[in-house]
């Protein structure tokens, strides 16, 4: 083989994935694209809010000469002013423009963040179910993701990460609402995780980084609270993108938050601008800085979303799924009503029902739905939900 | 340090560039913005031609749903088959769009493109005068770059590179039209590399790809030809970016060419888009993917370029710089007139002229000139060279 051995190997070990969307576009062949209910994809279907798309048209009639030009790695000052004051009353924290760099997307930002904490070995504690992606960021950059459970209804077990914390551990991921539960962390259990994460810190006389990984912060239910961590933790990092909250996935932008008071604040800002410039990222794509410039404040209709969690959850329990119920993002994750979730997929996929196993999170015995859909897909869906799940309690 | 050591090191091997980027911004605060003539960075002045930004406006109107949305980690698929029909006739070979990936800038493109091949420890041919980045991409994933010097004017040593390659080597890089000393590869230069490169891989048994790193490539003056590497070698990765040829750096857009016939070239293809993935790109920009795609016969009017090139030439030449006359990019790389060009340079700096040491390319005793800007900036600069030129040699 002539390419990389590690890279043969991951693609080896995600080629499920591989199969899993190739069925669907055998099923899409087959049965025509209105008969294929894939719930698979966390790619949604809404359509960026109007003040953001008026903000694209401003932008791009801007005929300023220097506007599509190299800039600072950090990005535009005048971008990273803006968030930092749109950011700052949620930190309970003054952020100025030189807290923030501006990102390709969120995935961008936790590998110059993982680039920048990583010493050889290190080790980067996710709590399952998690989003399978952190294995390789870590990977990436010499680390070593290590897994941490969730209580039964995917909460923080804080003692199961105080176990796990040891002189090699340089930082916590967290992700709320999350990808693939839909589960919101309470005040309370960010308290706990703060607080742990002092009390170990200090045992160990080194920082523990927390970063919190939040593009579905804004993507929430119910008034229920999404804080940010830098209220908590001094030591925090927080990223997030504007894919989900303005409906921008395909554009590659967000922006890391690195809090005043973090241990070697500086340095790590330092090392984030670094790292955004030898990982080849350079600077996030100028124009749409300047698009979420003015936008900071604007969010796409979650109703749509609501009203989806509300009739699906409706439906599941009614089947007779068990499933925790979503605060938060376009996911649910129930148990499977068979034990290995392998077995049962088959079973929806017979029904052209897409959904993604468990164990692509750490958690076998489970599935993830996606419901960032047309209502069309979603009632589809639903009815071989009803059907798999009759055939397998039979 | 609470941060990667490596990246400690490497922040603090590079703090030069930090203090002459400082120098800069205090010349320009005592003597005003008017009264420095910085020839350091390679950020061109030009804007984007007409063409580029028609389709930007077009693009940025256009209100298909969908438009923004994640896509296949390899980039639209119409795109790449855009790039490949526009691409096919100089690389002497169908490519098709599956030859294809859309990425994040060539410098995106590159750390793809290594993180691919590279195995623990596989080596990098790199050519002195280099550009810098490339030894932070190849460790980024593992490699090292060697380094293999150019004869005299800077042309490539066939029988250098010949000696430095062993069964480590998994890659060489070039770059034509040269950033920093503005050469073209001729013809028979890149048959004779090609020719070298086959030779070496049938001694080794193993393939040696040539990485082609190519952003200038449409930035050559006097008729000079540029020929694409598929033409001469199978093994070969074709990156380029709109970084300069449409002058949209900041805008992070370009692709990754695979020839068809070379090794592996599914896996390689494969492990592109991988490594797109993992790193965090995901997918180059939506928005400009879409730009790109119908002007990929443009190309901003280089005359300027040309223009100060001649005039530069002339004038270093009459002053008594010894300098290789480019025929590409838009940089000059000329003898400093004292041996160790860090006590050349202040000689410039006093006369608020800024330039590039030559160590900071892998050659001491010269220096990078940079010519993307206005005739201001030149004119001024030309006057302050010809004094410390005269300094020196007095």
């Amino acid at each position: 083989m002539a390419i990389s051995k590690k890279i043969e190997k991951f693609m080896e070990q995600a080629s499920w994935i591989r199969r899993m969307f190739e069925e669907g576009v055998r099923l899409r062949q087959e049965f025509g694209e209105d008969k294929v209910f894939d719930l698979s994809l966390g790619n949604p279907v809404m359509e960026p809010p109007p003040e953001v798309m008026d903000a694209l048209s401003a932008v791009a009639q801007d005929r300023t000469p220097g506007r599509h030009r190299y800039m600072a790695n950090a990005g535009l000052e005048e971008v990273r002013a803006a968030v930092a004051q749109a950011l700052s009353p949620e930190c309970k924290v003054e952020l100025g423009s030189n807290d923030i760099i501006m990102i390709c997307g969120a995935a961008g930002g936790l590998n110059i963040t993982l680039k920048t904490l990583l010493d050889p070995g290190d080790e980067v504690i996710v709590f399952a179910p998690y989003f399978v992606e952190y294995f390789f960021y870590a990977d990436n950059h010499g680390g070593q993701a290590v897994v941490v459970p969730t209580r039964e209804d995917f909460t923080l077990d804080i003692d199961a990460l105080k176990q796990a914390i040891n002189p090699k551990t340089k930082a916590v991921i967290i992700n709320s609402p999350n990808n693939p539960t839909g589960v919101v962390y309470s005040r309370e259990s960010l308290q706990d995780l703060a607080a742990a994460l002092r009390e170990k810190s200090a045992e160990l006389g080194q920082p523990i980084y927390l970063i919190s990984d939040d593009p579905y912060k804004k993507i929430a239910f119910d008034g229920v609270e999404t804080p940010n961590i830098c209220e908590f933790y001094d030591n925090s990092i927080y990223i997030t993108s504007h894919s989900k909250d303005l409906a921008l996935p395909g554009e590659r932008i967000g922006y890391v938050a690195v809090h005043p008071q973090c241990a070697a604040a500086r340095e790590v800002m330092a090392g984030l601008i670094f790292s955004n410039r030898v990982l080849g990222f350079v600077n996030a794509p100028a124009l749409f800085q300047r698009v979420v410039k003015d936008v900071q404040n604007v969010t796409i209709d979650v109703e749509p979303y609501r009203r989806r969690r509300d009739l699906i959850y409706k439906e599941l329990t009614r089947i007779g799924y068990e499933v925790v119920k979503p605060q938060g993002a376009f996911y649910f994750f129930p148990k499977s009503p068979l034990a290995d979730e392998m077995e049962f997929i088959p079973l929806l996929t017979a029904r052209k029902v897409l959904v993604v196993p468990g164990r692509g999170f750490g958690a076998p015995g489970y599935f993830r739905i996606s419901y960032c859909f047309p209502d069309r897909v979603i009632e589809g869906a639903l009815i071989g939900l009803a059907e798999a799940f009759r055939e397998a309690t039979k």
